[in-house]
Parts: structure tokens; sequence; C-alpha cells
């Protein structure tokens, strides 16, 4: 085992965010507003959004956007990110392609999440914003909300799905730690919580169903912001700091990325690490390819429809254009907790559409056996979610053998997963399954959706 | 928030470990043979021992150590560690003291033990071992020769002390993932165990019983040697790459510490920050202090008695000269398992007889307060290992605010606590409590020990 690790100095860290938008062929459709439906002005999102990332939400002019002196101070924290050349895993495999990951799991939290959390913690702040609410998958973006809140002095209400709540208990605790309430989501504390409690007492929730909540509590809390960790314009946008890194680091290895690789749950990882690289395939023709890789339980680049769709289960979000499953989907309990989510986003989804990205599905065994393999070649317990990005490399790299090919392959390691070794014991003891849609269910989500519009 | 990080190229990695043994005005005294009582001779470790190891062990003379290139690659997966002044703690404290912290929680198993376990592993595998043994306590020093093992291809069995087995699933997951088998111990699979077990069947386990089984099951294979954690001089001499690093990061931030605090369990870490900075005290009669914190529960060095004992419970090591509890000391079953061990080592032991060291002893709920303090400032959940030197870091902080002083004060983080969370857990839900050791129990121990020599 050898490690080759590409690392750069403070002063790399960017010192702006990188909008896509403006490089797209085809723009994203615009927002709707859910009850006139007629394309949504920037001032309508004042109400949930600090205006500043709601400006951001809707800047279609600006290809670079200024990393404020007070975010990119706490970056500093973690950041630069290591870029690493998984040579361990290349010998494991016996494959001639070269294997490269950018390790956003070094954070103090243990994910990429906190490079969103911080700019919108901080944007809040400086709004005179005192309280904020979020929801949280398997509570990587709970956590780093945590943390942003406390360090810009701001009070925090997570709801947590419910079944990752139970899952995952400790990532519970970080954010009680760092000294956040948090909630079990569905939670009889909001009117979109008890609406669907009362429907299916049983139900172990939804990002949709979280989102519903906390936007709901945002709403009628005084002097208070929702903020979302994903799928969002302003979010993908703050992540391009790991591909923006991730350029100059390939630069310093002396090879271009064939391909990006990503996990996919509402995009921020995905967009983070490849939307840099497609500004050189929309700007300059490279070839690059950029996959996002998906679970097989929730599909919705794969098998998903492309339709206006509420971001939430209730129904409360602006209407956003965008490959989805239905925002009343109901995912199965996969332990990437942070990849059950309905819908895709705006941009990623007209990407999509263009043929410009591609997408895989991955099945949950064979994400935990991808994990397992790269945990004993790099010493990194991966976290579910990004065990999806390391099975979609893996793919690529026996590809790259079987066709005796040299490769070059880049993937974000979105987050570590040792607060999810319950899961690897699960996997261990063989009692998780693979899990995938029905047919029938997407049919009939598919005619709900033709409705909204 | 803000943050200062001092970071090092992977050039400066060490290339040699310190052995601080020929600085010392008094040596340590010499390992007895436990049945002739006879000075140990260094062949006589090497049935236990990789003969390397043994060698590193007997080594009076040599300052220097070289560190192989296979071990110093491996220690570029993470090495340098960064040394970061902590101005969130400080603003926190209103203290006048400048914080400085070494965050060696930053390795991919979370500690600072994988220094050594790398170093251990290559040894063995080099001298044709095929299986290696070990204990752990928390589970630091498990995780990290499990991922040690599997990169140099040695099969390995770890006896994890039970109370933490229990306490703290995830880090046998974690060595479970990295192909390691975990025992909890006592057990019934070795002599000791059973001995214990039968003796007292709901006994929770405690570092020198896991010492014992382990040892006694390296003897029984074939091929197979036994490898720990702490305490012995070898360990120290591989843990000061950390104290190494850290004296070329305070030159950069262009300070000196006055005082380098440490948790100490069997004093690897300890050993690892400080001795650098005591060797400027031993050859340039600096005034650096150096503390050692301990649990209040299991304080071997402020209320230990200087004889010799044996390193395990059951008596197969060698006789050590160490301030010790007595090999059959049962610790109190608190959350920083990694403290839980009734001795202190040859080196630090004399080191603390010559007054050239201090300790302090912590009750766990002060480190739990501490931890939290840290947490909110910092942004890193620390082991609760590692809360007891934060903890004694902020004591030092508030004496230099009620004495208005200037004080420069380094610790050692030695690892994050993402692993511990249902510590932090029963800790804001009031479960835990404090605890002490009875002078009737050590004068009881105390007598025991002198039965030996």
């Amino acid at each position: 085992m050898s490690t080759k690790k590409f690392l750069l100095e403070e002063k790399d860290i960017p010192s702006a965010w990188y909008n896509i938008i403006p490089d797209m062929p085809n723009k994203p459709l615009p927002l709707l507003n859910p009850k006139t439906k007629d394309p949504l002005k920037t001032e309508e999102l004042f109400p949930i959004f600090a205006e500043e990332l709601a400006r951001q939400e809707m800047n279609v002019t600006d290809s670079w956007i200024a990393i404020p002196d007070e975010v990119r101070e706490l970056y500093r924290i973690w950041r630069p990110t290591p870029l690493v050349r998984a040579t361990g895993l290349e010998k494991a495999l016996d494959t001639p392609a070269h294997i490269y990951f950018k390790n956003e799991s070094v954070s103090p939290i243990g994910s990429h999440k906190l490079n969103s959390a911080l700019a919108q913690a901080y944007y809040c702040k400086k709004e005179g914003v005192t309280n904020i609410t979020t929801e949280t998958g398997a509570g990587q973006w709970g956590a780093a909300l945590s943390f942003a809140a406390k360090a810009f002095g701001l009070e925090l209400a997570v709801y947590m799905v419910k079944v990752s709540y139970h899952q995952k208990p400790y990532r519970r605790s970080i954010m009680q730690t760092f000294g956040a309430e948090v909630i079990a989501s569905p939670s009889m504390s909001t009117r979109a919580g008890k609406d669907i409690i009362t429907r299916n007492p049983n139900y172990q929730g939804s990002l949709g169903t979280a989102i519903s909540e906390a936007v709901e509590l945002a709403m009628q809390t005084p002097n208070c912001k929702y903020t979302l960790g994903s799928a969002l314009n302003h979010v993908m946008l703050h992540q391009t700091v790991i591909g923006l890194e991730a350029e100059k680091q390939m630069e310093m290895a002396g090879e271009y990325p064939d391909v990006v690789i990503a996990c996919f749950g509402g995009g921020s990882n995905f967009s983070g690490i490849s939307f840099p690289f497609l500004r050189h395939k929309l700007r300059e023709n490279s070839a690059v390819r950029v996959v996002a890789a998906e679970p097989t339980s929730c599909p919705k680049l794969t098998r998903g429809e492309f339709q206006y769709d509420y971001g939430d289960e209730a129904g409360y979000t602006p209407l956003i254009p965008m490959f989805t499953l239905g925002h009343n989907f109901a995912p199965a309990n996969i332990h990437a907790g942070g990849l059950r989510y309905h819908g895709s986003g705006a941009i990623v989804s007209q990407l999509m559409k263009d043929g410009l990205m591609e997408a895989v599905d991955i099945q949950q065994l064979d994400t935990f056996k991808a994990a397992t393999i790269f945990a004993r070649a790099e010493g990194i317990i991966p976290a579910p979610e990004s065990s999806h990005a390391i099975a979609a490399a893996i793919q690529e790299a026996e590809a790259a053998k079987r066709e005796g090919k040299k490769k070059v392959i880049l993937f974000n390691l979105s987050g570590h997963g040792l607060i999810d070794m319950a899961s690897y014991d699960r996997y261990f003891a063989g009692d998780l399954a693979n899990y995938s849609v029905s047919d029938e269910e997407l049919k009939q989500n598919f005619k709900e959706l033709e409705k909204i519009i």
C-alpha cells in the first residue's frame, strides 16, 4: 500500500464560487410560485431564505460569486482538502485505470456539507436573522449546519428523517453537542408532520417531509429563515469549491479526468466536484464525462420523469423543473439516508435532459461491497452515500481493465462513515437487502405529477 | 470564530523518531524477567515482540532511530497533521493565554495510534510474522492496528475491554470492517480470561486483563507476535513524530510553549507530544513544563506507587519499574476507556520520579464539560480521552486569566469523539458520574505490590 496526496496551500482556497448557469446552453426553466404557477420573482423567496441566498438562487448571469472573507476564514479550518491517488484501490482491483478521489471527509463534521452550511449561516447572520431551521437525512447536513449555526451565533432547529434519527443516533448527538435542537420527522410539531402521521402512523419519514416541516416552522417563527443542504442552485454554487480545488490538484498530478463521479441525493456534492470540470466541456468542449451515482431504490435520474414538482412532500416550496419520482415518493429505508430524496434540482435536471451528464443506479449491497474494498485498500471507511460513488468508480475501473485501456477516474469522497458503523455491522451480518422500485409505483406517481401543472 | 492553522509539507514528516533515554539524567530501571526477577535481556523479548521492536525497547544509546521508508510512506496518508491556534476556545474562555493544539484526530482512524501501529505492523511483516494479537481499551489502538495489519497483510486478533466493547460498538465495527477479529475481554478463549471470569463473572474488563489474553494467544500461536499501543518504550518512540512536527509548527507560529499537555493512559500520546519539548529542557534547560492529565478514577501518576509491577493482570509481562495502582486494579467504567490502565511505563515513571514532569487528575464530568466548550468553539468533537487534556489546558488558561499573564499552552488533541457520541448523550442526559478511588483500596493494592519483589 502506498499513497499519493496532492495538497494545496491555504492561499489556494478558491476566492469565488463558480455558477454554471451562464455557461449552460439551455438555462434551467424558471421556478414557479406554487399557488399562481407564475415564474417566481427573487423577492418571493425572501420570506423563506436570506435575501443574498435568494439572489444567488436566481442569478443566471454571473459566472463567479465572491466568497465572503468570513466564510473563507472558516473554510481554513479544514480546506483545502486533499486529492488522493488511490493506489491501494488500483492495486486491489488490478486495473490499468488511475483512480483519484477528493477527500471531503476530512472536515471536522466528516463531510462536504460544511461548504454550504457556513455560507448559509453567514448570510443569515449578516441579515439579522436569529433562528434557522433545516431538514437532514443521514445527518451530515444537520451536523454541518449545527456547527455553522454555533460559529455565527444562530439558534437552529433540525428536522431529522425518522429512519435516520433511529439508524444514526450519533449524528443526532453531534448536532445536540453543537447546541442544535433535533426533532424526528414526521413530528407532531407541524401541520405537515401531523397530516402525514395521521395518514400513515408508521411512516419513517423522507427528506421531502422533513423539508415541509422545516419550512413551515421557519414561516411561523419571527426572524427565522429556512436553509437546506442540497438541490437548490445556491447550494450547488457553494459546493463548487470542491471541484475548483480538484481542478488545480489534477494539474499537480499531471492528469485530467476522463470521468468525474459523485453520489447523488439532491446534487450538492455531485455539483461541487463536477461543475468546474463540466465548465471545460461547456466552454472548451473537453471530453470529460460526469456521472451521478444514485441508489436503485431512489432512481430519479435513471427512472424519474422531467416535470415541475414540489421540493417537499407537503407542497410548500416553489415548483421546481426537475427529474423527480414525485414529491410523495416514499423511498426504501436504505442506509444512505442522504440519498433518499425524490427530486434532483433544476440545474442538474437540465444538464441531464441535455445529455451533458450521465447517471447510474447502484444497489445497496454493491455499495457496501465497494465500501469494504475501499476501506481495506485506502484506510478510510466511507459514508454509505459516498460508497455509491466508489461503486461507480470501481465499475469504470473494471471496464478499463476489460478494455485494457488507461483511464483517469476522479470521484468525490463526500464523507466518512464512522457514524454509520451500525450499517456496516448489518451488512457483515447479512441483514441488508437490495431494493428496487416497481414500474407500477412509478406510473402511479407520474400520474399524480401530471396534475400539478 | 476564526482559525489559525500551521501546516507543514510532506517533506517535513520526520525522518527519525526521537529516543529520550540517552538524554535522561537517570535512566529507567531495567525491566525484569517475571520469573527470575533478573534484568531482562533483549533476546528474552523476542518470543513476544518482533525483534526490531524488542531492540528499540531496550535501546538506551541512540537518540534518533530512522523511520523506515515504508512507514514514512504510509504516514503520508494523513501526516503532517495540523497545529491549530484555538482562537475560538481562547475567546470562549476570555483568557490572555494563547492556546494551541496538535490535531492528531485527522488520521483516517481518528487518533494518533496509527503512528505506532504502522511501525509495529511493518517490523512484524518484515520479520516474516503472519499473525499478530493486541488489546484495546476504547478501541482507538485496535482500530489503528486493524488498518495497519491490513496494510501489511497480517491477520489480527484484538482483545477489546468488555466495557468498551459494549459502550463503543462502532469501534468494534471499524476493526471488523478492516478485517480484524475482535473478542470481548475477559473471554473464555484464554486461561487468563477464564481465570478472571471464574473469580468475577461480571467483571467488565481492564487493559491489564486484555493484555494478558493477547500475550497468551500470541505465545500459543505459531508465527504470531504480540503488539501493544502504549506504555512501552518503543511505542513512545514511534509517537514522537507528533512532537517533532509540533516543534517546527510552534516555530512557524513564532511562539514557544510554556506548558505542553496531553491526556495519560499508558503514555503514548503524552510522550509523543512532550518528549521532543522535554529534550529542550534536558539538553538546554528550557523552562517548558509538561503535564499529564489522567482520570481521577485511575490516578497512577498522582496517587500511584513507584514499584516494579506487571504490565498485565495475569502477570505474563516483564516486571516494569513504574508508578502503578497495582496490576489488578479494577478501574471504574468511565467513558475514557483508553485511560483505564493501572500503570505508566518505565520512561514516564522515571521522569515523574525525577520531577521533570507533572500530573493532574480530572473528574469525568469536568472532561465532558471541557469537551463541549471545545466542540462549540472549535468545531471538533473530542474523544473522551483527549478531553482530559482539554480540561487541563482550560485550567491553565483560567489560571493565566486570574494572574493576568500571557501564557502559551500546547495540548495534544489525540483523537476525535465521533465514535463516542453515546457518552455525550449520557452526559447531556445527566447520567454520567464522577469516580474516585478510596485510600483503603489503594493501600490494599500497594500491600499486594510489595510482595512482587
